[in-house]
């Protein structure tokens, strides 16, 4: 059976697979994202793992296809260059298709770690036997990819699928992008610890909030965490951040009416099922009927595989 | 060179013509539309007339390849029923395509027409050799037609382009469609007269609108002709809905990240310059640069012959 590499480079670490066309996990690897000034010597310990993991796993060259490599920011699959990130300051520029493929004699395949998911979703997941669906991941960011008669839009500069930057409220809150108004600012985990962070400094309504807070920073996993123990207002704010994430999801159905939405991403692990209820209510408010009645929205069951079958999933969509 | 006849159903006309594959319209009649309880009597004029529009053509009709019909609403393609429509009431549930093809014995394709005006800019007009982009239409409602990869993209439903019900101020003002907020609420047409009904009774601003609207019903088109003219307020008003209007564009960019989009409908023809520049403006704001960067935003060139080159494109789109 043939199988892949997939390079899964996030903020903070790099995980790397060796996988099988069933999405069946032959080996792996994990070491640290060395960014900034570190770069140089981050770039050189990814092929240096990369070679001894190949090398251990015992598996013949010839029967990998390819490797793939999800990383964050819009990518042009054809140049294979860094793109800018936040996290991988340093990064930038360099052309790692190339140096990858120079390095291992092996064809690679980059693209945006959203775009990657939602090819992961296509080949081993929810996607599978769906012509048209969008994958949305909800975590500190909002990403997604968007596949459309069986194949991922890249749009003409590569950026298709930024639907966490859509603008859900005309001169909002501001994003992390720097924009106004983005859906990620209204539905992410970053909104979520905003907007506790807002209403706790404005009426200290929870107790449950300010005690596990002490000291600590206020994250969405500690509202999520409240919110599961029935905190009134960290559930309020799960309501609130649905209600958008609902009425851009209900954009999605209007403009492309696909068969299936399927989301991941960290916030629906931590979050009560008051946030998915609230989601569906806004979006059936405001999506087109048909568009609505059309549609599946599921969640992703990929879970923490998603990176690296994402990553898998760019070599086995062209294989 | 083979032709086509091209059917443009309107809430108040039809207009059918015959037409070659460069889209000149070789010859043409235009029928009052008859609904309510004359849909009976509607649908057979229509009949009639098509049928003597093509024998006093004089094309012989081994030489027409079919017909092609646009009509507002939602249309499933493969059944090509009349949908539900506000100005088409009495002829909603007709099989149409079906009943055309056993008068007329010419294969038809029945679209909604803010689709069919897609195909007809992607074959007659300004989508000519572009691969991705949106055709839409600002005029008393907002339509659209999306054209990934070449293809009308019609959606599991056939409501996909229905990017004037895309929510741009969620729990905002009320659209026709009966949900809130809704692009079309804020940047059509029927958006503009509202916005100046309700400046004109909160401040009486604008003089020249009070005069100019002495006895008759505020339009957008009134609204536009002051604006021309230099009233203030007409033109804030154009600026304000040209803003929305951005804001809805940049969410296509976010998404789809097309080469083109096409902006057709009535608003265009009676607006100021001040609406172009307001939207453009908005649209750079709220569009990720790369997508801004990449798309050309332009005029349809098609005109009042959108409907009927759209009608004609359903068919050499398919020829």
């Amino acid at each position: 059976m043939k199988t892949a590499v997939g390079i899964d480079i996030g903020g903070t670490k790099i995980s790397m697979v060796i996988g099988n066309s069933q999405g069946r996990i032959l080996a792996e690897n994990r070491i640290p994202t060395l960014a900034g000034a570190k770069a140089k010597e981050g770039i050189a310990s990814l092929i240096q793992n990369l070679k001894n993991l190949i090398a251990s796993s015992g598996i013949p060259k010839k029967q990998i296809l390819g490797i793939g490599v999800g990383i964050p920011g819009p990518v042009n699959p054809k140049t294979g260059i860094v793109p800018v990130s936040p996290h991988l300051g340093g990064w930038q520029g360099t052309s790692l298709k190339k140096i990858i493929e120079r390095e291992t004699k092996l064809r690679v395949t980059m693209n945006n770690d959203a775009n990657a998911a939602a090819l992961g979703e296509k080949i081993f997941g929810q996607g599978r036997g769906v012509s048209d669906f969008i994958y949305m991941t909800v975590s500190t960011g909002i990403g997604g990819g968007i596949v459309i008669d069986g194949k991922l839009l890249n749009g003409t500069s590569h950026v298709a699928g930024e639907v966490g930057h859509m603008t859900i409220v005309p001169n909002g809150e501001r994003c992390k992008c720097g924009k106004l108004g983005c859906l990620e600012a209204y539905a992410s985990g970053t909104a979520i610890a905003r907007f506790a962070a807002q209403e706790l400094k404005r009426h200290g309504l929870s107790k449950m909030m300010t005690m596990m807070t002490q000291g600590r920073p206020l994250t969405a996993q500690v509202v999520g965490q409240c919110a599961l123990k029935g905190d009134p207002l960290a559930i309020r704010l799960y309501e609130l951040t649905g209600f958008y994430l609902g009425v851009g999801i209900a954009n999605l159905l209007n403009i492309l009416n696909p068969q299936k939405i399927i989301l991941g991403g960290g916030v629906f692990k931590s979050a009560p099922k008051h946030f998915w209820k609230a989601m569906l209510a806004s979006c059936k408010q405001a999506a087109w009927p048909d568009a609505f009645r059309a549609v599946k929205i599921v969640p992703s069951k990929l879970r923490g595989r998603v990176g690296d079958l994402g990553a898998l999933a760019l070599v086995f969509n062209e294989g």
